[in-house]
């Protein structure tokens, strides 16, 4: 079974309310008048990282991503909980999980530690809290929003490669979540590309009922003559947002494009190419 | 590195306030007046289930076993997310997940779920909102306190061997969550016997600072024949608590021994048989 077809069976399950339908990145739980926001994260050996990656390398990234999720929610992180199975250099894992909870300056919480056999798996689960009365979702983007991303992309598939310059972007990768708070009361949509801007548009519309425009020129890649490889490619962790046009933004970001009403069965536009095969739009696993 | 070390480095590194140094089955996170309780527990193939297990119960105690670290600290059951590797009867996985989900009246926050090659492993993360003010931890046990504990253990032990009458209680074991609530205001310490009776009632013993005197006698055993496994064997998700042992308790309970003073290196008695090398008294992985 692929993941989607996975998740489509998870949807038919009891949900919590705050589970959003299992549409967004986090789940919300309402508590006391506060809200809690919660993702967990997986990565595994031969699919999210090589067999010869430094385990430092992983765990930083680990919590990266799973950082950038709260971020996309506008949320300060509160902690985080991690599961990891023993065998590899776990030392180096140790150092890498210490160097990115100081770096981002969110402490442990808790977590399991198993013996396994084969490649290994790690989990994270990232516990926030909102700072915005109106947590962003993916769904929120409407006709007439302009379309914005933090940062350039693909430089994580430039790092991957080898390119000295970029290794950091790949290896080490810094969540947005001081953006991603700043923006929290102005954005109508936001969510972080993890699978690739293309795919991670595409979606946003998917979930948003609208078609979204993108200009290829406008679009900040890290290398021109790798364009289309760029904006498919994941693991940047740039905040991918909408907002109105007028309003003026509290942080650097580049517009990107428009959203237009839905047109019929095209959620996206890369100029005047239609996207409408999420296969060839982004990283998918499995 | 075993798992020991590995939660000691772990120690070392920024820990959250609610992680109560890594010493208890749960995190709280304190959040507009209320504290929220959260644990998260992995299960692999090959350690915690058989490659021919049915993915169905092994959904179901991955939800069961995290559950029952929530009825440890008196939490009411919120929500869970769930992480897996595909590949092994993902729709017999989903559809023991619906029955613990149904079950236990709990839904599915959300998750992540992975492509990975080699053996399976699942996560869980379970969330709670604690029911008494004060939440019960291992560390609350004090000298006259008596030792109770809920239900029989050995049950699983003889489930795990293929005893007919044994087998729900080691494939879908029921995690003690209204007992746990009932009891929250009553006990002074409360962990689950998720390892085996002696490793889960020394453990709660160093964690308090206490010794615990266990009477052979009264401890309710699966098969007498089998004692000294069944006080060994681990998986059946009883609650361990200690109380002042004239208060009324709401649930059924056996009492099972007496804490004492700390009598120096000793954390623990069988009887009159010390317990002090936890390498001989139960489950540890890794």
């Amino acid at each position: 079974m692929n993941e989607l077809e996975f998740v489509a069976r998870l949807r038919a399950l009891p949900l919590h309310e705050g589970a959003r339908g299992l549409e967004d990145d986090c789940a919300l739980i309402e508590l006391g008048g506060e809200t809690l926001i919660i993702t967990h994260d997986m990565m595994a050996e031969g699919t999210h990282f090589e067999p010869e990656a430094k385990m430092s390398d992983v765990a930083f990234k680990l919590v990266a991503m799973n950082l950038s999720d709260l971020a996309s929610k506008a949320a300060e992180p509160v902690g985080v909980l991690v599961g990891v199975t023993l065998g590899r250099d776990d030392a180096s894992f140790v150092n890498g999980l210490r160097e990115a909870l100081v770096r981002f300056n969110v402490p442990l919480l808790g977590g399991d530690t198993i013996a396994a056999t084969g490649p290994s798996t790690f989990g994270l689960t990232a516990v926030g809290r909102a700072t915005s009365p109106r947590v962003p979702s993916r769904t929120g983007a409407r006709a007439g929003d302009a379309v914005y991303m933090t940062g350039t992309i693909g430089c994580a598939l430039l790092g991957f490669e080898g390119h000295e310059k970029h290794l950091t972007a790949f290896h080490r990768p810094t969540p947005r979540v001081e953006e991603g708070r700043a923006l929290g009361p102005v954005v109508s949509a936001m969510m972080d590309i993890s699978d690739g801007l293309l795919l991670d548009g595409w979606r946003m519309a998917k979930a948003s009922g609208v078609t979204i425009r993108l200009n290829p020129e406008l679009i900040p890649v890290a290398s021109s003559q790798r364009f289309d490889d760029c904006v498919r490619w994941g693991d940047d962790y740039e905040l991918l947002f909408t907002a109105d046009p007028a309003a003026k933004l509290p942080v650097a970001a580049t517009r990107i494009g428009t959203v237009e009403a839905a047109d019929g069965d095209v959620p996206a536009y890369l100029g005047a190419t239609a996207l409408t095969d999420p296969g060839t739009l982004g990283y998918r696993h499995g």
